[in-house]
């Protein structure tokens, strides 16, 4: 594979900045992103919180393992199309089953579900899960979530068994590493409109936290959207689909409305719902106890984070799926709808960070390197 | 009840400005709300759209009848907490009924519904409904949904059949009046921290469109949130919690931070999730033909449009609901995504603009006298 330097790079961004091949991204070692500007904090500094990456040298894809110290309770939201999940139906408040005991998020597409076998096979070994009633067998509650990256090198290559049971092996309590890593080292942005020709930009995966005196709330993102994503605070957009011309953004809510506005002979909007291959992954944890429900409800609200953070969110390309849980290891009376309102902050600091982090790949420029170019 | 202006409103500003008679709102013919100021349009710029306020003289509290020429297809999102509704699960996408003849929004909490058989006596009147196989008899569809302003002046005054009635009597394809009017008339916004001492702001209704080429899509809100409201556009705070002493805004999420931050012997977060009585209700529609589903996927979509414009958003204590309708006049492909991401800015539109036009009340200052105080 071509070594791929930066000069090399804001060159080709000055053309139409498209097509390539693809690797560079890990022989650049993405690994290290998270070393170059200190982050504002991880979703492992919920205590008893471990994240470990597995990203595929091959080509960028991965999947990134949230372990638990204990068993967590957890909630979801999925207000996005088609989520690729497995066992989320598990933690609807209706369900039975309060505690789960890994979070498995990987790229792949629906196929990356291969890999939790191997978080599953992982905790088997360590003997966590639930008693089952069978001598010496427990039975751990693996949740899977996928993002599509299968468009982003050779898409046979995919996360399976062996790259989720590395990623086990590889979680630590420590900083997460960020950027191009992980579930999020084939993710992109601002795709909503490239059947139209303007092209988009890398994701990566993110993470933040916030500690309130003894409560902390952090919070971990796989930024995959088909929408362009802004720094929520300013709305000032730091990532996504891109002049054709390579000197900008479009912004895609205001393309759309040119677009639309078109007489219907020459509207031309090639916005193909099957094609976006998106979703925006996100886990929020909290030390502070909250059962099932309410960390429904948690995840609702936290939500709205990725709103403020993502536009358009939570298109008919988006699989979005936003997990919340507790580690139940501080009781104390907190509203449920104060932590909802600082996860949605939380939550939409991680996915900033997902973008700043993320390094660019060939034909999917990053943060860093196109804000500079412009 | 006394008569309250705007200099001796201002002067109460500058005092803790809370508590008071009521009934000043409705003396000020807050009606006239929406002729100051030409409007950025309205939900019935899309043809075969009709709505119509019924205001109550007696206090802040009032509905708003959204009526058609024909039948709509209509869908709903609501991840808000306790929505009050009537008929809005069978919008569910697995429900058989594809069709609706009229949306009533009305104050007076979950009792508010009672001005929905009013509508439903106007429309049987008019023969429009289903044809249930009965000679004679047509079934009309009318969706409920309130919100909770019983705090705001004697709350045994609440919208009944008659004025649910006499909102569907003014039902007209003109400009929607704004603010202090209808189902916003005694809406209000930044209520979350009024346990801790920190007063809210008069909310109110709005309305917006959006016009591009021949497709219409217009919406409407009824502002009455626990959260701040912002400029959706700038994140600018328009209005929310205010500070004790008059002089700005306390910035809900930054105040709870700072609250949670205390130890917990100090710490005192009175949010009382049951005691938030809030809701934001919005009608989006379009001319654009979609079905259920896929009205129910831009209701969605629209919902982060209110994440953008009110923060925190879907509290426990924001039953919010947000119904998309089709009037299927124009038959064009036009991608859902698409829609969908328009509605969320022409939701956020009517969001700011309810609160622009709202007027002030005794303890509730409107963003028109408060910004100017500031």
């Amino acid at each position: 594979m071509s070594k791929f330097n930066r000069r090399e790079f804001n060159r080709v961004l000055a053309g139409s900045g498209s097509i390539g091949l693809f690797g560079a991204a890990t022989e650049e070692k993405p690994q290290k992103a998270s070393e170059s500007e200190p982050g504002p904090g991880s979703i492992t500094d919920v205590q008893g919180v471990r994240v470990g990456h597995y990203t595929d040298s091959r080509r960028p894809t991965g999947c990134t393992a949230i372990l638990f110290d204990n068993e967590v309770t957890a909630g979801v939201d999925y207000d996005g199309s088609a989520p690729g999940e497995q066992l989320g139906v598990m933690l609807q408040p209706v369900s039975l089953l309060e505690g789960i005991h890994g979070i498995l998020l990987a790229g792949g597409g629906p196929m990356g579900l291969a890999a939790v076998p191997g978080a599953v096979k992982y905790l088997d070994e360590h003997h966590i899960g639930y008693d089952w009633g069978v001598p010496n067998i427990r039975v751990p509650i693996v949740v899977g979530a996928v993002i599509d990256d299968l468009p982003i090198g050779d898409g046979r290559i995919r996360p399976d068994a062996e790259a989720g049971y590395k990623a086990c092996l590889a979680a630590s309590a420590g900083p997460v590493a960020e950027g191009n890593i992980g579930a999020g080292a084939g993710a992109t942005v601002g795709k909503m409109l490239r059947a139209e020709g303007f092209p988009g930009m890398k994701g990566g995966l993110g993470t933040a936290s916030l500690r309130l005196g003894e409560i902390v709330i952090g919070a971990l993102a796989v930024v995959n959207a088909s929408g362009d994503i802004f720094d929520w605070r300013t709305r000032k957009v730091l990532a996504g689909a891109r002049r054709q011309d390579g000197k900008g953004f479009i912004g895609l809510t205001e393309t759309i409305k040119r677009q639309l506005a078109e007489p219907p002979a020459h509207a031309s909007l090639k916005l193909s719902d099957e094609l976006l291959h998106s979703t925006t992954l996100a886990v929020v944890a909290t030390n502070v106890y909250f059962d099932k429900m309410q960390l429904t409800k948690i995840a609702m609200m936290a939500s709205c984070g990725g709103a403020r953070a993502i536009d358009p969110y939570h298109t008919t390309g988006d699989g979005d799926q936003l997990y919340a849980l507790s580690t139940r290891s501080l009781r104390r009376d907190v509203p449920v709808s104060a932590v909802g309102a600082l996860a949605a902050e939380v939550v939409a600091e991680a996915i900033g960070r997902g973008i700043k982090q993320a390094e660019s790949i060939e034909g999917w420029p990053s943060y860093r390197d196109f804000t500079l170019h412009l």
